[in-house]
C-alpha cells in the first residue's frame, strides 16, 4: 500500500532524497563523522514530510534510494523506498524540530570532535573570530542534558535555538545539532560549527582571548546573512 | 601436507580471510595505524581457527591470500595460503584472547595517537559522552604493563575486558586492543576507542567535564546494544 | 560591451584566470579552507587588473572562466566571464593591496585553525623554527582589528606589512592574510604560515622555547630568499 | 661528457632512483612535509655515490628522472639524468652522513609538525611508549643548533646518532633527520619518529607519564631489531 503523492510532490521527494544522500559525503569529506554516526534530513517542501538517513548504514551505501521518508512524527511512510529498514535512532529529534519550527528546512547531527569537546564541558563557545560572527551571529549556545527515548532531545534543540540566531546547538555530554533553510545550509552550519569550536578550542588554549564588539559582531552578522554569495542562492 | 577442510569451514576461511583483508583499510581510513604497524584477526566460526594479518607487511599488500591462518595456540596451519610468512608479532595475544573468551569473533590491536597518551599515562577514559556510552557502557579500562614474549598481554587482555562492558583495553604504555562478535566488530570498537580517546583528551584539556549520571549510563548502552542498527545486522 | 584588450594581455589574463583557479585546490589540499571560504588572487602582469575567485562558490566549481576580473578598485570588468556574478567579498581589501604595493603579484585570505587561533588572541608567533626564519625572516604580525565594509582591512595589511620581511600578516580576531610576487607565492605564504602556526602553538604549550639569535635568523632569511630553489623559477 | 658506469652500477643507480622518487609520496601520505619541504636521498651499493631530490621542486613532479646524483662530497655529477637542477639545500647534509657512517644507506629531512615543536624547546622525546622502545630503543635525542652553509648540520647528526640507539636526531631549531639501513628504513624511522613525537605530546599534555623500565626498553629494543617482520626483508 504505497502511497500517492503529487507530481510535484513526488519530484520534490526525489530531489531531497538525492540531497540527503548526497549531502552525508560532506560529513565525511569535512571529518565530522565516523563508522555509521552521524545523519542529515531535509524537509520535503510543500509536504509534511522528510527524509532521513538509516540507522547503522554505511556511509559508502548512502544512496537516494536508501533514504527513509518519514511524517512529522517521525513514522516511516510504508512503501516508499527504503521503509523496510530502520531510519536513524535520532529520526525523533529530527521529526519535533519539524513540527515544531516550521522555517526549518534541514536538520543535522554529529559527534564532531571539538563540537563534542566544547558538549562535554557544557561550555558555550564564545564569538571570538569574525568567521562565527558572520555565521552564527554570536555565541554557540549549550542545550539541556537529554537522552534518547522521548522528546526531550528534540524540545532541548528546539527551546535553545527559537529566537537564537545560532543555527547550532550543542547539546551537554552528547554533541551538536544544526539547523537550516535546507539540509545544505544545515551541514554548512555543521561544517562551521566544527571549524569554529576547533580554532576557538585552541586560541583559547594559549591565553587570554579577545573579545570582538558586540557592535561589530551585529553588522558582520547582518552583511553576511544579506550579502554575501551570489543572489539567486540560497539565503547563506 | 596442506589440511583438508569440510566445504563449510572452507567457505568459512575464505570469508574471514576476505573480511580480515578488507578492514585493515578501515584501519587506514580512520588513521589509526601508520606504516605497517596495527592487525586485524577474525576468528572461523565452526572450528578452532583465527584469521590474521602477516607480520611487517605493508597496508597496500593485504589482500586475501596473504592472511595467515592460524591455530587457537597461534601456530600457522602450513600448507595454506600465506602460511609461507610469518604472522603478526602480536598473533600470541590474539590467540590468548580467542582461547579464553570464546564469544569473542574479532581483535583487532593499533597504536593510535590519543589511545596511546592515555595508555602513557595509565589514566582510564571517563565516560563524560553519550556516544561512549552507548558503544562502550562506561570507562575505557587500563590493562597492566606487559611486554611480547609470553603470554602476558593476552591475559592482561582476559583479565580486564573480563565481565567488563568495555570491549576496548588500553595495555599501559603500550595502546588499545578491542574485542567483538566479528572482526568488523572489533575494528569498530578500535575506531571508536580512539575518537573517544581523541574527544575527551581536548574536552579535558579546557576545563573540567560534567559527569553522565550512572542511571542514564546504563539507558544509553542498554538501548544501543539491544535496539540500535538495522535487525539481522550483527548486534552492534 | 565587453572590453577589448590587446593580445598580450588577453593571454596574461587567460594565464592568471588557470592560475588561480588551480591554486584554490592548494588551500583545500593543505586544509587551509573549509566550504567556500578563503580566496586567492593574482595580478594581471602589465595591465591595472586582477582576477579573483567568485562568492560563496563551492571548491569543485573553481573553474578558470568561473574566475572574476576586477580593476584596482575592486570593480567588476563587465562583458568578461565571470562577470555574471559576484566576487569575493574579500575584493576591495585585495583591491587596496594591489593598489598600493606595486611589487605584489597575488593575494590570499584564509581562516586557517592555527593562523586564526594566534590572532584571536592578538599574538604575533614568535620566529623558534628553521622555516619560519627561511620564509618570513622574522615574527608573523598581527593586524589591526578591522570590519568588512571599506578599506580598513585592506589598509591594515598594507600598514602591516610594508617594510615588513614577513608576507603574511595576522588579522586580530579575523585571520591571516598573504602576499606574494605571483598568486602561486602568496598560496605557498598561506600554507606555510599555517605550518608555523600550528607546529609554534604545540611548542609553546608544552614548555619555554629556545629564541633563534637574530643573526642567524638574518643569515637564513638572505640565504633562502637568494639561493633556495631552482635558477629560473620564481625568487621563492 | 655523462660518466660510464659499470652495469651493475648503472643498475643500482636507476633502482635507488626509482626508490627515492617514490619514497617522497610516503612524506606526503604521512602528513610530513608542506609544499616542497622534506628530502629524501638513498646511497647507492657498491659506489661512492647517492641520489637525492632537487630543490624547491613539487612532490607532483618527482620522478625517478628528475633525482639528482651526487658524489659523497654533494657535488652534482654532471651529464646524469636531472644535474641541470640544483639538488636539495640539505644536500651538504646528507653527503657529510653518508661519508661519516659507512653503514647508513638512507637519510631523511622533514619539517613535521610535532617533531619540530620537540626541537623548539630543545627537548629529547622521553621513551613511554613501547613502539618507541621497539623503533628507537629510547628517547629521541636532540642535535645542536645549527644553520645551513658549512658541514654543522651534518656534524651535529653524525655526532649526535653515532653509537646511538636512535635513527632519528631532532635538530635544535630546525626538525629531524633520521637515517636508515636503507632510504625506505630512513623514511620509515621519519613516519615513526613524527608518531610517537604526537603521541607523547599529547600524553604528557595531559599528566605524568609512566616510565619503562630499562630492562622492558631493551628487550623490546632486541627483540625488534632481530625478530620483526618477515624473514628474508631488510632487518627493520
Amino acid at each position: 500500500m504505497a502511497p500517492h503523492f503529487t507530481p510535484e510532490i513526488q519530484a520534490s521527494i526525489d530531489a531531497v532524497r538525492q540531497d540527503v544522500a548526497a549531502l552525508h559525503a560532506e560529513l565525511v569529506r569535512y571529518g565530522l563523522v565516523v563508522w555509521t554516526g552521524g545523519n542529515v534530513s531535509g524537509r520535503v517542501p510543500g509536504a509534511d514530510l522528510f527524509v532521513i538517513k538509516p540507522s547503522g548504514v554505511s556511509y559508502d551505501d548512502l544512496a537516494a534510494g536508501n533514504m527513509i521518508l518519514c511524517d512529522l512524527d517521525g513514522t516511516v511512510i510504508p512503501g516508499t523506498p527504503g521503509s523496510d529498514r530502520s531510519p536513524s535512532s535520532d529520526t525523533a529529534a529530527h521529526a519535533y524540530v519539524y513540527r515544531n519550527m516550521p522555517d526549518v528546512g534541514g536538520v543535522v547531527h554529529t559527534h564532531s570532535t571539538y563540537a563534542v569537546a566544547w558538549a562535554a564541558r557544557g561550555e558555550e563557545i564564545p564569538c571570538v573570530i569574525t568567521a562565527m560572527a558572520d555565521e552564527f551571529g554570536g555565541p554557540i549556545p549549550i542545550g539541556p542534558f537529554a537522552i534518547i527515548g522521548d522528546d526531550s532531545i528534540g524540545r532541548g534543540i528546539v527551546e535553545t535555538l527559537s529566537g537564537h540566531r545560532s543555527r547550532a546547538v550543542l547539546m551537554q555530554n552528547h554533541g551538536p545539532f544544526t539547523i537550516g533553510t535546507s539540509a545544505k545550509d544545515a551541514v554548512k552550519a555543521a561544517v562551521m560549527v566544527e571549524d569554529v569550536a576547533r580554532t576557538v578550542h585552541f586560541a583559547r588554549e594559549a591565553g587570554p582571548l579577545i573579545p570582538i564588539p558586540q557592535e561589530a559582531i551585529d553588522r558582520l552578522y547582518d552583511r553576511y546573512q544579506n550579502v554575501y554569495g551570489q543572489s539567486g542562492d540560497e539565503r547563506r
